[in-house]
């Protein structure tokens, strides 16, 4: 396949955006076999199959990389409460929050959890992702940890999208362990793990370091199982306050640090020498009143990679679409619109591990969405608008 | 038409959502001929056409009640500027702002703004909307607010929804006018008004008060000449300081006084009086990075009706999702989410003077949204996700 009259947003190079203007695109099977200006296109190329994009916008296709779209249930009574002026951790301490959907996911069956899930992953693709990083983290006990990464895996075969799995077994403490976060984390989460492990279930671990959920010597614990295991780590952090999640993730060479908004300079710092994307998510932020943002100008000035992402989830950010997340990045925490982009694509990419995508490069898997606009600033700028007009995944229009 | 099995939220009556389970609403032609419990259903209306909604939720059909999509080129590169620093007003000093969307709604041919348009119609239209109301104020001549109507009457006659047009020649000084504002106002807006009001493109005569556009007594000029023209008027009042707007506006009898984050109890105490509706509109709060919010208490101590609108623009808020402004307005205005449904149906009808639409009550429009959700607080809770079934317009799916 041979895409003409394209502007490229390769997010490659040292251009903004990496645009080239006038772009063509050669596709082969499941890659990108060669990408630059029309009038560099060699020979052998040009007589393939061609669609005219008639100027449109290329850009590598979209990577959320932090969601938590499998899960029964919803919360909107709860967001109604929170209305009359409950916080998030009062409304976690009086048994709302995480536990009413921990009770709604052990409740569904995997087949309810997968169709739930999948009008989710439906609006995604929608806006041309064509990855969904999918986290566990409400079953809380073996079989519902299992259960929640069957159906993420599932979600893989029943539609056209890539699906990492990430292990979040340290996200609460259940009410049958209340009070005893040591036990659970020994008697279910580290069993738990290697139980999802054997089955193939797991592309990294994750943990919640937060006060209302569990310490650093406790995530500790859990990295060092996944460390025993060959996979690899991220982690919630500074979300809420700052315990030194960051410092840890960092220490375990973590492929991310989520959330941030309680990190600071030295934090940066730490995350550079490991190469510990920043993964931002606004969402979570606007939905709970935040006031502290993440230090975006001390992870530009360390050089910390920054990816944005919805955190899709039933209690702080019941929110699908990986765009508007863009224009929150810009709007709340004023990242640039081409941070956004990168934010949803090439680093993206880093914090879920994956070299072969989020540029649009030879070589590189043939994601791609192409959009309704003339420049790539627009993706950011518009709010709750959908310009996607076709979305290519794996070399498939 | 009927439909049966359907959760009403009629937005009708004493309880909330005005709900009503279990219930079956009649439809003929144009109108809802009866709503109400199945179990009440008539029995001559028993044998029609059935269609088995399985417990999903009906609304009345959205309303956005404050628009400018009918306008030319975007603002994504001012978007980037903003993000650098620069605020809406010196953006606006400097000239770029609203001049730069004049010179682009200028250069472009009615058919051109009617194509731009009806993209952002499209996305409302997704989103369950059947009522828009389209102002002009882009153009800032004669023959270009003339256009801009005519695109909007168009859109109209292009898709299946309804249009109100509002007349905003005063909306900003044009630079040929720049320093000479009583001289536009004279000159170009009101012969302006009086040809679109001959053309019968007029529905509502909107303004905007404010520093950087009209004194109240510029405004006052604008609301005589409607006042003779015997059409209602509207206002953009309170939005970046306190001028006075709402009272002038509820001293006219206004429809609608539309922004309002620096109105205080006595604006509200105005409007009440004169049954002047609070349009709120989060959109541009967001993104201004507003901090004041619009005295939400105060309206619902003085009984004033609120309503919810999108305010589309290319500038303050280049957002045409509707059921994302119900979530702005409950997470950045700690609306409820009834609060917000009432928003953008009841009393967004009464923003626009439309006594047939707004609710599901026999005699009015049969204007309906049906959703794939179990409760009408799900429409609030979510962000950026479209969970609309079927929409019904005058009767039809
Ligand atoms: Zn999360
Ligand atoms: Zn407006």
């Amino acid at each position: 396949m041979l895409l003409i009259n394209a502007t490229l947003a390769t997010m490659d190079g040292e251009t903004a955006y990496g645009l080239v203007e006038q772009g063509a695109v050669v596709l082969e099977a499941e890659r990108i076999l060669w990408a630059g200006p029309a009038a560099q296109l060699p020979a052998e190329f040009s007589s393939r199959e061609e669609i005219d994009l008639e100027g449109r916008v290329v850009t590598p296709a979209l990577i959320d990389c932090h969601t938590h779209v499998v899960h029964g249930g919803n919360r909107a009574r709860e967001f109604e409460m929170r209305l009359e002026g409950a916080s998030y951790e009062e409304v976690a301490r009086a048994g709302g929050g995480i536990v009413s959907t921990v009770a709604a996911t052990r409740a569904a069956s995997q087949e309810q959890l997968l169709a739930d899930a999948l009008s989710r992953v439906d609006a995604m693709i929608a806006e041309g992702v064509t990855t969904i990083e999918i986290k566990s983290g409400y079953g809380l006990d073996i079989e519902n940890e299992l259960k929640m990464l069957r159906a993420a895996r599932a979600v893989a075969e029943n539609r056209p999208v890539r699906v990492r799995t990430s292990f979040l077994g340290a996200h609460a403490v259940p009410p049958e362990y209340k009070g005893r976060p040591d036990a659970y984390i020994d008697g279910v989460c580290l069993p738990a793990l290697e139980a999802a492990h054997a089955e193939g279930l797991v592309d990294a671990v994750d943990g919640f370091c937060e006060g209302i959920a569990f310490t650093p010597d406790q995530i500790a614990r859990v990295f060092d199982k996944a460390r025993a295991l060959g996979i690899p780590v991220k982690l919630h952090a500074e979300q809420l306050s700052n315990l030194g999640g960051a410092k840890l993730a960092a220490s375990y060479g973590a492929l991310s640090a989520d959330h941030l908004e309680y990190a600071n300079a030295e934090d940066a710092a730490a995350m550079a020498k490991t190469g510990t994307v920043a993964v931002i998510l606004p969402g979570a932020f606007y939905t709970l009143h935040e006031t502290a943002a993440p230090p975006i100008d001390a992870f530009r000035e360390q050089g910390v990679a920054m990816a944005v992402a919805t955190d899709c989830n039933p209690g702080s950010s019941p929110m699908s679409s990986l765009l508007l997340s863009m224009n929150m990045a810009c709007t709340l925490f004023r990242m640039t619109p081409e941070e956004a982009l990168a934010g949803v694509t090439r680093n993206a990419a880093k914090a879920l591990g994956l070299d072969d995508a989020g540029r649009i490069k030879p070589g590189l898997r043939a994601d791609l969405a192409i959009w309704d606009i003339e420049h790539p600033a627009e993706l950011a700028y518009r709010i709750g608008f959908n310009p996607l007009w076709k979305r290519i995944f794996g070399g498939a229009l």
